[in-house]
């Protein structure tokens, strides 16, 4: 016995290895196998691959197949596409191949979903496709989803699933087993028990492993934690990640305005939106927009040339400013050949201060109680920066140019090195302040100062210095 | 009875809303009004104010408080300082407060956490501090931490608890709750029961909403999932976390290499580490290493400095190309004029495509499979995004200067805004083909890559052109 299922598990181990490599990507050679037994028509070898992976490692199959063999692959494997599969599927190449099928079958997939699933699903398609879909579910799952749409966008009303166990206070251990044992249709998505009043408002909650050690007599009201964290419905998702990582929740209970219990959010639903949240910055920041290498490419040409004419403005700034020295330049070549790295070092420290702010004030790290501390810290990091930079490309100006275009260099480094670390504080904070993402604009503003700032001090110094003239 | 605890919820909602603010951030008058406090010495009235905090909201009022505030502050709510305070501190100012308590107390706090955050506590002390505190522990803890802090850093051996509950697959449901309710000394951090052979290698698991919802009669092996996810220990934690993200896991089983069951890792665990991997591409890419606003002066100044340095060999690449065409310069000073124009947009263009790439390849969405399909797409998106930019700034530059100008100009800014696509695939793939983490490098490459190409296409093009001679 013992050694059947060592065997069994070192079997299921060995096929993981087949298809997945250490880092639990589908290795190439499975990809390449499947795409064969595709275009040979081959269904059932299809069908032999794919059966024995996991449903998200069936998702990213699918997002990792070119786009033209998606179909084919959905057909293949009809019966493996479970609500799983879907769910985890990138939302482009979702929607895409939800696009390929009729009505009934998105309804007949959208049934078998958690509600947050199926919202996910059905949120995206326009209004004609939402509401053909809806059509074809049963009433109740479409109450589900009609009501779970009434919440904003990326709000916790929407991330939350309506099946849960709640009881009142006053039941006992005992009784609150038998009613689970005894409710084939409760949900078995589930971590703790909320506990409510005769309104339906949470007044506490029981994880399961108090419950299951818990003597039957004991009454719920003396196991219950009172204190528990609420999200309201209409919270943004990115609020109730935040909660759910400061407070190391694994359940939470979601309430309507009048407070009352109206659903739960389980960690595992959380974990994508941290991930996405998190990682959001780091596209927001370069101008990607949402920066998803499965999404249309008219969408990331939108996204993206936004930016890019945007960054041609406050290119067009620096122009001028490199323009009103133009008889500068004409006089001394070496300003046109240096100018550059004045305003690069300096976007680049700019660069570096915005990112760790952005990120404090994501994780709630920097507030109006500690800014003008923040701000000092990074004036102090600039200027260590900024006399360490300095000192590097003064003395190298100094040795093939002259000294005073060394001091010149040097002294506007310094001065740009200090104006990025201001700025990239100020402007992220003046963002939030102003209740707009500091990760979507922050880059154009602290380009521009950093980049003005740059040319000026350095063409500026170089006439006032009498080096031109 | 039902007033009542509406009562209390609203009374408890209230207090909340007197100290957060509706972002969940402690708000600035509480802050400042236990510093006051602290100032005065009033310890009674800093103890009343912070005691209704939740552990997470003390630890960040540390945070958010000036450091020469903070050890008064942990004196005068010494018995508030539990672990979980302790482990929801970031990692800079709980070693700073740690640094200034005696080992005995350290070993005191790290006796109450659990496996992981004790040794999240314990390893980062230098190695005569951490013998100190272990020597102060109680042998069964010592043992649990030594034997943590011989897995790698940052590996799921680190990340894992050892408290979990593990039973034979013989035994029925009635058993195992009676099991449970007996041993009083079992953790209560658990949300899967793990099902074991004889060598303690795990064979399934159960989650407790299956035990509690099935009759005491039935045997464990016809109720648990055999199908699961194991955790090897030494892991990488941003791999740990990928898995959860993926299979949606709320706690995992560990296991050694041997395959046995070491330990468990939840879900509240990893959001952390989620969060913090996501995150840390943000501040790998521009340059700011940990970049965290709570790490010391010297610390954030060698990581950003030596990016810098960096930065400055590009920019003196881009020097020299343009030294190259000095000549060309002084006869024509529009080219120094618009010169940065084009290495600006390639930068632009090329730190969006890496922004895309570098998320991609984190999140296991480009693989060897769809590289060159990624490639493809992003040179069609760069070649929209080049014509685009490319017509206006040509248009600009041939109604201001003239139309051989604008033409050169236009064609520079296609050039480089297509290199800079390809360059922003090709370098993170290529950093991560060779097992480095792409987030770190890969911005200094693109830029002199990006750089370089603006220059030298630009000014080449003039030349050529024979605009000038």
């Amino acid at each position: 016995m013992a050694a059947e299922d060592a065997d069994r598990v070192s079997e299921a181990e060995e096929a993981r290895a087949e298809r997945l490599d250490e880092d639990d990507r589908l290795k190439p050679e499975f990809v390449e196998a499947v795409r064969e037994a595709l275009q040979e028509d081959a269904e059932t070898d299809v069908r032999d691959l794919v059966e024995p992976l996991h449903p998200a490692d069936i998702a990213d199959l699918f997002e990792i197949l070119p786009r033209e063999d998606r179909p084919a692959l959905a057909r293949g494997i009809a019966d493996l596409m479970s609500g799983e599969v879907i769910s985890e599927m990138n939302d482009y190449v979702r929607d895409d191949l939800l696009e390929s099928l009729p009505p009934d079958a998105v309804a007949g997939i959208a049934e078998q979903l958690e509600t947050d699933d199926a919202v996910a699903l059905i949120e995206d398609l326009d209004a004609s496709d939402q509401a053909a879909v809806l059509a074809e579910m049963g009433p109740e799952d479409r109450a589900a989803i009609e009501s779970a749409l009434s919440f904003p966008e990326e709000s916790a009303g929407r991330l939350m699933q309506r099946d849960l166990v709640a009881v009142p206070e006053h039941i006992s251990i005992g009784d609150l087993i038998d009613y689970m044992r005894e409710n084939a249709d409760l949900t078995t998505e589930f971590w703790e028990v909320f506990v409510v009043d005769p309104t339906h408002r949470p007044v506490g909650s029981v994880q399961l492993s108090w419950i299951l050690r818990t003597p039957r007599g004991v009454a719920i009201a003396d196991v219950m934690k009172r204190d528990q964290t609420l999200i309201p419905a209409d919270l943004d998702q990115e609020e109730v990640a935040l909660r759910f990582q400061k407070y190391a929740l694994i359940s939470a209970a979601v309430v309507d305005k009048a407070g009352r219990l109206i659903g739960q959010i389980t960690a595992d639903d959380v974990a994508h939106i941290i991930q996405e949240e998190a990682g959001e910055d780091t596209l927001l920041l370069s101008g990607a927009g949402e920066g998803d290498i499965n999404e249309p490419i008219r969408t990331s040409y939108s996204q993206r040339v936004r930016w890019l004419i945007a960054n041609l403005g406050t290119a067009l700034v620096a122009s001028l400013i490199i323009a009103a020295f133009g008889a500068a330049i004409e006089q001394l070549v070496a300003l046109a050949i240096l100018m550059p790295v004045v305003a690069s070092i300096g976007g680049n420290a700019g660069t570096q201060t915005m990112a760790v702010s952005v990120r404090a004030l994501a994780m709630n790290q920097l507030t109006r109680s500690n800014t003008s501390r923040v701000i000092w810290r990074e004036m102090r990091v600039a200027l260590l920066n900024g006399i360490t930079v300095a000192a590097l490309i003064g003395a190298a100006t100094a040795a093939i140019f002259t000294p005073m275009l060394g001091v010149v260099i040097a002294a506007a480094v310094v001065l740009n090195i200090i104006t990025a670390g201001m700025a990239g504080v100020l402007v992220p904070v003046i963002f939030d302040r102003l209740d707009q993402d500091p990760a979507v604009a922050s880059s154009v503003f602290v380009t521009i100062i950093t980049d003005s700032m740059g040319f000026f001090a350095f063409l500026g110094l170089a006439v006032a210095s009498g080096l031109v003239g």
